[in-house]
């Protein structure tokens, strides 16, 4: 249930049967010729979908994360690393201090992987919780599924391009981009990795049927509920 | 026009011909029987309707933002001071960086005034660009639609009860909360706050009529555009 | 009384009997022809003289605060808000670490308003204590007095212009300088400020009669004096 | 001349002739019988008196400083260390932005040392720049004068006890107090520190004759005076 | 070469006819019977070995990283995620100033992985300089050799135990320990974590032939050379 | 004992019969013809020696300090000094958390000494808890030791040429260099300092006789030691 269709009573209420929440965070960055949400956006949607059989509540993404390398592609917003650190320290206190006690980190977007470390410290800290951090579209079923029909998928690849982060009147490319090099890659900056990459795809099909998007979220969304579900112990 | 409904390349355009942009920040805290996100929601929005003529973009909403003060209603969810001002700087900076010379923050939340600070302070740090701090709700023209309808108006009143903050299933309490007394309530901690307000309304009516909000609604959206549109110097 | 009148032993005593404090907080920025130091002075100033007969400590003023947007008029100087932040929750944490449970801060300058949400958040973790941020010159009764002389009052105006603010051998202007446009002053960068402001002075006379500003002067120090006597909760 | 007794023009038309200025940073912490101002008053006065006849401005005292030894000694207020820094840099930002270039940290409590360290590393930052950090009261003339009175000299002794630190109606206890062992004490918490100094003097008279402490201000000053006038290269 | 071994005139004949640099960063924990140290000497042991032949300076290895997860096992010290990427930055900073523009990060300890955040922010903010992160242990070759003695490898097991990680007087335990289960690991805070391993070891066996560790070390050697050769575009 | 020779089930039984520990902290900075190590391997090393027939554990030399003085000499690299406050800071938390209670802090390096500021704050905020701070290179009978052969004594002269600083290959200059203004010296920035200090010495001879040397070693052994030893109280 997302925390936007609750009011404070009902939070109250749910915290008297159980202590799991789940907290979404994204990026707002290049997608190539998707929208620039895309990790808002999925993080977002696969937490609600996930959580709503089983009646645990969903804050708001937090939509903005750690994307320094994209930074010549306009548009691309994120914080500071040690801004990002605060900002999960804050909000994994805030969570605790209303009475959560097994934290969700849905996690859309690969640069926001310090969140980890924040997480783990803030455990050590708070020994009467757990959180638990899950990056949803690397999780081992749904990478597998994605592998099931396309080994040549990367980031803002088809692997990402789903009905909800397409956008109206932009025509993917046809035909299957060369696979970037990941090494080369992590070594340049800004301007080069624009240079590099061109639209922002690194590498693969930019899209590919709907019945195979779907069965993708599908396994997305069971294993981030199975994720949810536990055991957490 | 949403940045979640581009891409990087269509943002790339944009700043060609125009270097204005909306940043919502907003909050998630208790709103007494509306929505935990009332102030997110509506900042979000504002901006939103605000820019879609203009065709200016409109990020994500931020919407974590600064609110101690309500930490015992259970929902409430924020981040610390500092962590707020980092935040609110990281962005500025990347907004500068792809571009962009005049931001509109559209703020949603009281509790974010901080952000002014900072906003002051990081344009004496970039003297090319502009930032317009507004506080939507209470810019002249929206509180005085406001209090044409009723004077008694306040935080999670009738004044926040929108088709798009109320909750389904939510029936709204009859008559009218006498006001909270405001320096007796500046007072107090959260557990007192939460034991004077009851129910998180500062004081007023619960729900008025839907043409009133609509109306309230126009004028929000549209004095929310004229701060996009200027003038700017 | 004030806290540099006093050693450590009759701290000591006054705790055993009262946990009231004043902290005055200022600013050092351009105020036109006066002083660089008003905020400074009068905040300082108006705590002693309204704590006085009731034996409360009053703290010397934290002279440098939060004022980007003079940084152009030479002799401004200030801090970041985020240190400001860090100082205002330092010397709260000192306070209450020696017994003091009922903080009133004692503020003097606009640009210091961030102060107020550090406080509330203080607060909220520190619930066994209350602190009260006082704007002197702006509270209502003292406000209500300034207009009753003078509708046109501002920063660096006759309003501020006290016996102890002003400079020996500095002659004021005469006339009645054309109020400036706040909405576009709060868009001005540093330099821009200073270009539009001229002499610092944002309007209205630059001298009234002394008998007007004891008056005012009075009104700031007895409603100073309510605020430290209560109520308090 | 103190920059309270001048408004922004004038230091605008000293910065035309001269980059020289004085910032005197203090403390508020027990100091025995005498006040708990000592190190701020001291610092501050001797800053302005040095300065008087060279026309140089004095910034005021910046009270706060870093104090954690004698948190016990109820009074006793400060920054922690981290926040110093800030202040001190944020301090330096600001003179350097408005145009001086030759800086007299005239420091009044041991306690503060960490700012020497902040100011090496402004300074490294800032290579147009100077930075004296000057500890007025153990410069080698200003000690050795101290010294050529009575060896035994401390803390809290009649070392600081000036017509101006001293408290009215406050006697000062005859005789001696031997002197601490500051290994000792240096390896004690604020609890044991106090418990270990009982009235706060670190050992030595409570009070001397006045012209043995005249001399030694003019002492203090004349060297502070010569700190200011440089070489400063 | 160790930078411990040269002196700055040295360094700075260096940096005539080359720009890369190695900065080893490591961690002080729990590795079971193992030493404390392991990962501070590994990376540091590496680096030199792999950069001796080049002549590119190796500094010394920050010993200090960040291990929460860790704390119950006495004897493990790091730091916390902020200060850690302070003091990434920082020596970035610092290298960058100095001349170097290609920087070999050499991280012995995946709870660094932060590190890598920071550098590719830093990578952003200096678009005239490189840095490669290098996860000594995993790097493909290094951990395929590991793999072709023993499948069953992990933290603190066989794969750590080198000649110069083992202690002296210490016995390994026989035989092999089962493979933790990595996601319940990672949902426990210190105290479960400790429970959980007992000895430390991750699982598998807790020593190998030296034939077999002295392979895997050349391999990591070589591996970790030529990321220093390059190619760095 | 070094903890790099201990594994966590041996500090464990340590801290069952004591709780001191011993942190060394030195630099890597220029020091003329000697090793950029010097700091920190003097107070690595004294550290190790000290502690031996003591067993009490030794950590690992934090190697970074505060050294922007010498920041135009190639090779020094250092932290910035809110960095280092928290990377001291963060250590004594560990040190405390995992049961030490009596730490010896073994500074090498001048420029480190805001660690003692942190220190003690540190302890006032663990009243539980004691940390010495010790230069061990000026404590009073090491530097006595060393004037006794030679008083031009200074940073990077004789009296830091130790068997193990000096390197390989480099003869040392004859003659004694005259003493540096330090006075001036402070108030250089980076590149005045390296042109006025030429070599990195700041005043003596550069090499004494080996006899002398580990006499002064020995000293600064013995005198380490009997900080270790106590009283602690």
């Amino acid at each position: 249930m997302r925390i936007v269709d609750m009011n404070w009573m009902q939070v109250e209420e749910y915290l008297r049967r159980d202590d799991r929440v789940v907290l979404p965070i994204g990026s707002v960055e290049q997608h190539g010729y998707l929208s620039l949400g895309v990790d808002a956006i999925l993080a977002g949607r696969v937490s609600v979908e996930a959580a709503e059989p089983l009646g645990v509540p969903v804050y708001p993404v937090q939509p903005y994360g750690v994307t320094p390398h994209f930074r010549e592609f306009p548009g691309t917003l994120g914080l500071r690393v040690e801004t990002y650190a605060h900002v999960v320290r804050d909000l994994l206190d805030g969570l605790h201090g209303m009475g959560f006690r097994r934290v969700l980190l849905v996690n859309g977007h690969g640069g926001n992987q310090s969140a980890a470390s924040v997480a783990a410290e803030w455990v050590a800290d708070h020994p009467d919780a757990r959180v638990r951090f899950h990056n949803w579209w690397n999780a081992p079923r749904t990478i597998a599924k994605v592998a099931s029909f396309d080994k040549a998928y990367s980031h803002a690849s088809w692997m990402e391009n789903f009905p909800w982060t397409r956008l109206e009147g932009i025509v993917m490319p046809e035909g299957e981009k060369p696979m970037a090099d990941m090494l080369r890659l992590n070594l340049l900056n800004p301007r080069e990795v624009r240079a590099y990459l061109v639209d922002g795809n690194y590498g693969g099909r930019y899209q590919r049927p709907d019945e195979e998007m779907l069965a993708i979220w599908a396994e997305g969304v069971a294993e981030t509920r199975a994720a949810i579900e536990g055991p957490w112990e």
